[in-house]
């Protein structure tokens, strides 16, 4: 059980270099934050943006990705089509992906569900507080029944997916909602972990709790050396 | 519970139009067959074709369908993008959707799957015996524990698509594949229901263990008149 | 698809007896409001109570029961384990229960689900607020996106419950928990509902949304007519 | 993530004291066989069976273990109660599963899913097909997308169990039958793998598909060090 993976990180890249106030929190930008993490973790960490030719997804990197991470949010619609597909493609191949926060309107994956991925939202320096309700899954290892984010952008039910696979955290927010802020889908060969938490306006990635769940998720999302199961046309496998 | 519903049964009808010996089996195409045992059911039943005019699926056909039926196979890339689009966001907005053997391949249920919705397959005139998984389900009413199709199309595992809400029926062939062959999943408002049996060169739709299953199928996905979810910029109802 | 059913509503029926205050929110017994709720939604509702001789739950009564409805605090103990043992056989053969608030630590629950069906608790007048987290759901029928309670008692997770089939709501409240409040289940042939409000303090079961669930809940778990599995030895299928 | 793990191979161990044939198979017992192929994955493997004191598992014994692997068949009612509780609740508090094929009629496995756990059964040296139907899933890890074992005993459906968590391999078998040969379910802290084969007149522990089943499940059911919830009376996280 090999767990030193490749992982790539991507980020959308633009808070950070508009806005000062989010610059301070991220002065590396949130990939930055999230690969400093996972680099501590042990893996070997690429980082890749937006602006990037072929916003840093070319066929090459996503070839040698083990796990990718995911955070959007301002410019979902700028990223190109071609990319979405191919990103689509490597995780029905068996690369695992962790979408994050706003990646929840991401293309990618919008089109893993199937649905319009959309939910109930307000920026309003609410707590929350994200309850463990599988506590034998390996993304919880390490946590408490609970923790807290003094202060994060809200999201509420209904969180228009579909039924998860796995619902590990539930968030509790004090202006009254509720969010299923840690699920898992499978999808091809690919695991697919979304989590809530990272508006960019708090300094959510360098919460430890945060960390921990990440580090765990791109544990749990690496590929397995699995069936790769063929398809088409094949014969009996009993003799009449 | 109102279980009079409106439903409309879309079939390519190609094979049958060129094929003598399909047009035997199915003197008035696929949809008719089916039609004919949902209309039997009680039900107010509409038929459309892939040749008709936007494939006979117009905003207001759709408007009034409470679940459709679905049924292609060898002109799944003729069937107009935007006509996809027109379906897949009817059934997030609550239509019924009962997709049938080779329709695992149209566009429309790939979009909802997120997945290739490949498999293994071969036309031997195999034996088929459908298994009931889940004797609790709705859509296996008035069945025995297992039913038998004397020849059919085989498809095998691996089935490609995410991980299904329910699993009702597993199927055994006499060439030595197994299939899931009785699938639920839910997308937005709607549900769906895959369910494999029915290859175009076998009385398969005339049945009476498969007309069942169609049958119970259309009321399992009527639409709940449940809550409409609000989605977007939503105030705190807490005060602070 | 009748759905006039026969329904059984159990309670302890203690609570009510010996507090006059919990007496004069229930002068029918709690049993006595929800089997009012039925009644109106055209069922044929009996009751009974843990002080009758075998509880009231005598195989005569049983075997003539669609769905039972349990209700049970302060003396689960006394719930004598042939009893117990019948019921759980009744759900096996094919009949609903819905297990109401405080019944999470019935000796029947309990032995349903495998696990403690422990959680955390307090009761300090809280405010819940129940979120449709399943809106294709029929037991989600004729509902907002949510409810409020004004005042219950407090159940949090970590809910120590197996994985549930399905999770209709997770409650919000005030006190900074979170439960998944409408789970289902399904144990042999009988399909199970868990429903969270119901403290014996407050007139939770007077609340319109609270009786709307809990009708389309019995309507849910109505038993199916569908396959009765045989079990045992059992001839090949095929010919060698 | 250590994957050293303390294992404990349980085993009626009384075919092979009684039936020649079988020990020439299993010279030294089912649980020697396994033991050994754990011990090779670097697990630290003990093994204990029924006609020990205790049946070999002491709270010592169950203490120090990580995960426990189950075969039982013609003695299942000599297993003590006191035992079967001790492993229930050792379950509940972490300790991993792994039931094997006539184990589905133990106590431990029965009190732990809350049904009969009945199926269809024959002895006929039957051809069994394990197909892979959750290729994403470790327990498949390093396997093809189907194996198969020229003779077994048959189970067929309906195998009467709750809706497993993951469904990770379907069996075909050439009398005619199907069955969900390898299920997940999660109960309190401890994570259960059922596992379909073993029949102990075929040589199926020493299959090395089987072995590598195995020694996958135990490494996916070994206890996560997450959270330990706390359950009872519970203060408010909130201020009034």
């Amino acid at each position: 059980m090999p767990t030193n993976l490749r992982v790539t990180v991507w980020n959308e890249f633009r808070h950070e270099k508009q806005e000062p106030k989010i610059a301070e929190i991220y002065p590396e930008g949130i990939h930055g934050a999230i690969a400093k993490a996972l680099t501590e973790a042990g893996h070997e960490v690429h980082t890749a943006t937006l602006d990037e030719p072929e916003h840093g997804l070319t066929e090459t990197v996503l070839n040698s990705t083990d796990v990718l991470v995911w955070w959007g949010h301002m410019a979902h619609h700028e990223v190109a089509d071609e990319v979405v597909n191919r990103v689509v493609a490597r995780v029905h191949a068996g690369m695992g992906l962790i979408v994050l926060h706003s990646g929840h309107f991401s293309k990618v994956f919008q089109k893993l569900m199937g649905t319009s991925c959309n939910l109930r939202w307000r920026e309003e320096d609410e707590k929350e507080r994200l309850w463990v309700v599988d506590p034998t899954h390996p993304i919880a290892a390490g946590l408490s029944p609970y923790f807290e984010l003094p202060q994060e952008e809200t999201y509420g039910e209904h969180f228009d997916i579909p039924v998860p696979d796995e619902v590990v955290f539930v968030s509790w927010f004090s202006g009254g909602d509720v969010f299923r802020s840690g699920c898992t889908f499978r999808r091809g060969l690919g695991k697919i972990f979304y989590f809530r938490p990272g508006h960019e306006t708090y300094p959510t990635y360098h919460d430890p709790n945060v960390v921990r769940v990440i580090q765990n998720a791109v544990l749990w999302a690496r590929p397995v050396a699995g069936p790769r199961p063929t398809y088409g046309h094949a014969p009996s496998l009993e003799h009449a």
